[in-house]
C-alpha cells in the first residue's frame, strides 16, 4: 500500500475548513505557502472572490482543484423548483470547468418543504443527476455523488449509504463516482465492501474526524487524530480499491478550528495528514 | 390493516418523555389518569422508586409493561469491564422480570474508550448478546435489540441499521428479536425489506419525529407529527410483518417537552396517537 504520508502533494485543503478567518485569495496563497499543492473550492468563497480572479489565483500558484463543491439539491416541491435547481447545476458545471476542477461533488439535497416522501425525494435525485449529466458528460466534468451521514437525510442528502451511491453509479452510467467522506460513512457495517465494488468510480476521499461527544450536528467535525475513525484504515481500503487521487481535509468546526489562526490550522493539518491519515 | 387509532389500549408511555418533572409513581398515576394503558419505564427510575414499590404501582393500576429500559451496553476496553457489563445485564434482566415486562430492549453500546475498532465492537456486542442469552432465555425473557442512528455509533450503539439487528437475531437464535424506533431508522433506504424480514422478531415499535432543523444530537426529539417522519407507513409496515404490540411514544425534548406540564404532554400523546401515528 502506498505510504500517502510520502505524497505530501495529494493533500488538499476544502476551502470551508479555514473560511471563517480567510477569502479565497487569501486561502489560495496560505496553501501555497505551506505546501499544499491542492484545493477543493466552495462555489459561494469562489463567487466572493469573483471567478475570473479565483481561476487566475489558482493558475499563479499552481494549485491542483481535485472537486468543486458543490453541485446537487435537487428535489424541490414542484417542478418549476426542480428546473431552477437544474439550472443552478449547470452554472455549477461551468465554475467547475472554469476552473479546471476534477469533478463537481453533488450533495444531492433532502425533503422538499412539506414533505414526508423519503422515497420520492431519491427518485428526484436520481432524476436529476441523470438530467444533469446529459449537461456535464458531453464537456467531460465528473459527478461525485457523496453520501451524507443518515444525520442530514431530511435536510441535507437523502443519499446515505455508499451502497445508495453505488446503485445510482450503476444505474446512472458513465461520468458519475462517488466521494467517499470518512465523516459520512465510518459507521457503515458495509463500508469495505461498498469501497470495493466503487472501485475507481471513487472521485475522492474526504477527511476530518468524528469527536466524541459531538455538540453539533453540522459544524463540530474534528481534525484527523482528535476523534475515533480510523482514518488509516479507510484510506487503505479507498487506495485498495484503486484510488489515487486526493486526501481533501474538510473540517466544519465552529467552536475551536475556525476560532483559530488559518495559519496554525493549516500546519496541524499538514502535520495530522502525515500522522494520522 | 388494522388502525391503531381504534385501538387505544395499544399506546405505551416510555417514561422518559416526562422524566424530568415527575416521579415514576407520578407517571404511572398520569397514565392512568390519562387513559394510557402500557408503559416502558427506565432502569433508574425503578431504582429511584424502588423494585417492589414500582411493581405495587404497576399492579395498582393495571398497567402493561410491554418494555424494560434498558440493557447492553456490552463492549468494554477488557474483559473485567465486559463481565461487570453482563453482570448489571443479569441485573436488568431480573427487575424486567420482577416488573413482568415483555421484553428487555438493549442499547447495545458503541466504542470502547480509545478504541477506533468498530468492527471489535461489534464482535463485543454479539459476544455480550449471545453470554446474556444463557441468562434471559431459560427465564423466557425476550431480549429486543434496538437499532440505534448511526450518529450514535461511536458512544452510545454501534448496531445502526435494522439489517444489523437481523443479522444478530438470524446468529443469535430463539430469545432475541428487534425494537423498531422510528426516528432511528427512517432515513434507511432498506427499512421496508428489512422490517418484512424482521417479521414476527418485532418485539417493540417506538414512535416520536424528527425535527427540521434538529439542534442536538440526543434531547431534540419531537412529537409525533412534528417533524418529517412518515410514522403511519412505517407502522403499516411493521403491521404488516406481523407486529401487534405496543406503540411506545418515546420523546427526548431538553428544550420543549421537558419543559412542559406532564398532563399537558400526555394529552397531546393521546391526541397525535391517534391522529398522527
Amino acid at each position: 500500500m502506498r505510504d500517502l504520508a510520502r505524497h505530501p502533494e495529494l493533500l488538499s485543503l476544502n476551502t470551508a475548513t479555514v473560511r471563517e478567518r480567510w477569502t479565497l485569495a487569501q486561502i489560495i496563497e496560505g496553501c501555497a505557502r505551506h505546501g499544499i499543492r491542492a484545493i477543493a473550492p466552495w462555489r459561494e468563497q469562489v463567487a466572493a472572490c469573483g471567478l475570473e480572479t479565483a481561476v487566475g489565483l489558482i493558475r499563479t500558484h499552481g494549485l491542483r482543484v481535485n472537486g468543486y463543491c458543490r453541485g446537487g439539491m435537487f428535489p424541490a416541491a414542484d417542478a418549476a423548483g426542480r428546473a431552477r435547481a437544474l439550472e443552478d447545476n449547470h452554472r455549477a458545471v461551468d465554475e467547475a470547468l472554469a476552473l479546471g476542477a476534477e469533478c463537481l461533488v453533488l450533495v444531492v439535497g433532502g425533503l422538499p418543504a412539506g414533505s414526508k416522501d423519503i422515497a420520492g425525494a431519491r427518485q428526484q435525485v436520481k432524476d436529476g443527476i441523470a438530467a444533469l449529466l446529459e449537461y456535464a458528460r458531453p464537456q467531460r466534468l465528473p459527478l461525485a455523488i457523496e453520501p451524507l451521514h443518515p444525520m442530514y437525510a431530511a435536510d441535507r442528502a437523502c443519499v446515505n449509504t455508499l451502497a445508495q451511491a453505488n446503485d445510482l453509479c450503476d444505474a446512472l452510467g458513465e461520468g458519475v463516482g462517488v466521494a467517499v467522506d470518512v465523516y459520512h460513512v465510518w459507521w457503515d457495517p458495509a463500508l469495505k465492501r461498498e469501497i470495493a465494488r466503487a472501485g475507481r468510480r471513487i472521485l475522492g476521499f474526504h477527511v476530518c474526524d468524528w469527536l466524541v461527544p459531538t455538540t453539533d450536528l453540522l459544524l463540530d467535525r474534528g481534525m484527523m487524530g482528535d476523534g475515533i475513525i480510523d482514518i488509516a484504515k479507510i484510506r487503505g481500503w479507498v487506495e485498495a480499491a484503486g484510488y489515487d487521487g486526493c486526501v481533501e481535509v474538510e473540517i466544519f468546526s465552529a467552536r475551536n478550528w475556525w476560532q483559530r489562526d488559518p495559519d496554525e490550522v493549516l500546519q496541524i493539518v499538514r502535520e495530522r495528514y502525515a500522522s494520522v491519515c
